[in-house]
């Protein structure tokens, strides 16, 4: 079960924008990106065993998050911060609160995370917050996180949100009841008994690229919404209707929101963004015809840029913090290195 | 709305299995998989607007399909055999019927699917399967009829699946209402007014590969479950979890079934497959330990194959029709070539 540990501890300390260590070609794991690269083995069929599950919770070096309101726990005195992980003597005193089973490290040691909105008068969870360890808002800190840490924070915060909005079967209109360390929910109807799983929608994330006649130059199709910061310009994106392939969600969502027609389409790389729930799947697309009719009901904006400003666009999402202030002149920017939008542009301009 | 309709034509009568025809790079699309190749654009920014949507309806050529427990009405006596389209008339006289906008095709004609399981006792509906209409199983039928019709049945069926087992509100256990062409379902309680989207479900289906030390040979693993029929060997699968990427899903269901350590993952092709609403994402993961320790509660064997067997257990596959007997002595063959073990299997093959 820990048998990928060692090689997965490799990538411990790499941050998005570290430079690929050498490898060949069978080991070469994909670089990580923002909320990818676990060390946790998630040990999907023991967890489902009753017995071993309580016999991972009751080991004293059991190891706890807890999240409320749906942020986390972490040490922001620590550099890198760190996820502030609490004690089994810390649970068994809160043992009323919803625990859902994270994973075990390579050294065996069982991790879990607790739901401290079921006790949201609970003293001695509002006591964690001090001066050090904060409860923050994941998507701020995960960039503060060592990337596997940011990774643990996505599976905890999707689990125990999805828990909170799924109290009641979707078929029967019963309560449902976890199961299974969290990864179950069960409706208590004996008549329905159905069984409910986590969900996990799939977003796809693309970039239109071509390249200009007249200049020669290779340009990439960004978009923004306005309820985007003043400069920001980011990948279109969309989930995943039934009933189509990604590479169709692709052209269709290229279409949709900005008229531009696609054919060839190519994965690139892949990210969970639990916020609720989404799995990004970042790819390109060959635009066959350039021309821009911008959906404004999805978009203010959507243009096309060339490589160079597409470099410089990344640039300056790098050097943006969250609290940087913005005015209406800024010059263009995208998304920062947790985003794959960051990750896709910067993987096309690198293959050139 | 329809600028792609062209394009899309293009590949409407090739089966999963036709040739590749000539493309140049940009325009070449992947070759379509099974439930893959709608011509219909599901129009998704214009189908919100409930006025557009009524003027759709109420238009005399509007095409209607019918599922009746999920099973589609088709027509068999065709070659290929069809949909059985319903016409304004008929809807009109079944107005009750939960309806669900499926797209307008390059003639500006919409699409519509109709849930015959809310009036179970309509005699009009039951009447409707005769000696050459019948409804049949979407996944029996599917290979039989064009792709494009394949992919359209794949939209409806996951969709009204999704709206017959998502009537009660997860979030607080009120009555749900359709609502935008069937693409939402809304809470009817005042206080929580809940909106749920349909349900797509990733899963990684992949393939394991090594070149063997000894031969030179390269190697691909399958596993097979006890539920599958006598000699059949597919591509291990798995749903996806919150908090990961497609490419640490794929190593963690290949660990977990085969006990096999993987590295490098590559993505090939993906396709839905509507029972009820996964969307298969296809990749090859190149094996680091080649040890198989078989997880006895998914899989009854796991086992490496050489590209020689594996290219016989396609062509075994291919030849066998629904009715094909078998017996315990069965040479082993893999799915045929609706299914994305198939697909990718045949990729892979053609790659070297």
């Amino acid at each position: 079960m820990d048998g990928a540990g060692g090689i997965c501890q490799r990538f411990d300390m790499l941050s998005p924008d570290s430079p690929t260590p050498p490898q060949d070609a069978a080991t070469r794991r994909e670089r990580p990106v923002g909320f990818t690269g676990s060390h946790l083995d998630r040990a999907g069929n023991p967890r489902r065993k009753p017995d071993w599950l309580a016999a991972q919770r009751s080991r004293t070096d059991a190891r706890f998050l807890v999240l409320r309101e749906l942020k986390a726990l972490v040490d922001i005195a620590q550099k890198p911060a760190a996820i502030r992980w609490l004690d089994t003597a810390w649970a068994d005193g809160h043992a009323t609160l919803p625990c859902i089973f994270l994973g075990i490290d390579e050294d065996d040691i069982p991790h879990f995370a607790l739901d401290g909105d079921a006790a949201p008068e609970d003293a001695g969870i509002a006591a964690l917050h001090g001066e050090t360890d904060k409860f923050i808002d994941v998507r701020s800190i995960a960039a503060q996180l060592i990337p596997e840490e940011a990774a643990i924070l996505a599976q905890a915060r999707s689990l125990i949100d999805w828990h909170q909005r799924h109290r009641f079967c979707a078929q029967c209109g019963s309560a449902t009841e976890p199961a299974e360390a969290g990864y179950v929910r069960r409706c208590s109807n004996e008549v329905c008994k159905a069984q409910h799983f986590p969900r996990t929608d799939p977003v796809v994330i693309m970039l239109a690229v071509r390249r200009d006649e007249k200049t020669g130059e290779d340009m990439l199709l960004l978009g923004r919404q306005s309820r985007m910061p003043p400069g920001m310009y980011s990948a279109l994106a969309g989930f995943m209707e039934p009933g189509e392939s990604i590479e169709e969600a692709v052209r269709r969502e290229i279409m949709e929101e900005s008229g531009v027609i696609t054919g060839a389409v190519r994965y690139l790389i892949s990210q969970p963004w639990p916020f609720p729930s989404s799995l990004m799947i970042g790819c390109i697309a060959e635009a066959l015809d350039p021309g821009i009719t911008v959906d404004h009901d999805e978009l203010e904006d959507a243009r096309w840029f060339s490589r160079t400003e597409a470099a410089a666009m990344l640039e300056r999402g790098k050097a943006r913090l969250p609290t940087t202030e913005t005015n209406p002149d800024e010059p263009p920017w995208m998304p920062p290195p947790l985003s794959l939008a960051h990750q896709i542009a910067k993987r096309w301009l690198a293959e050139k």
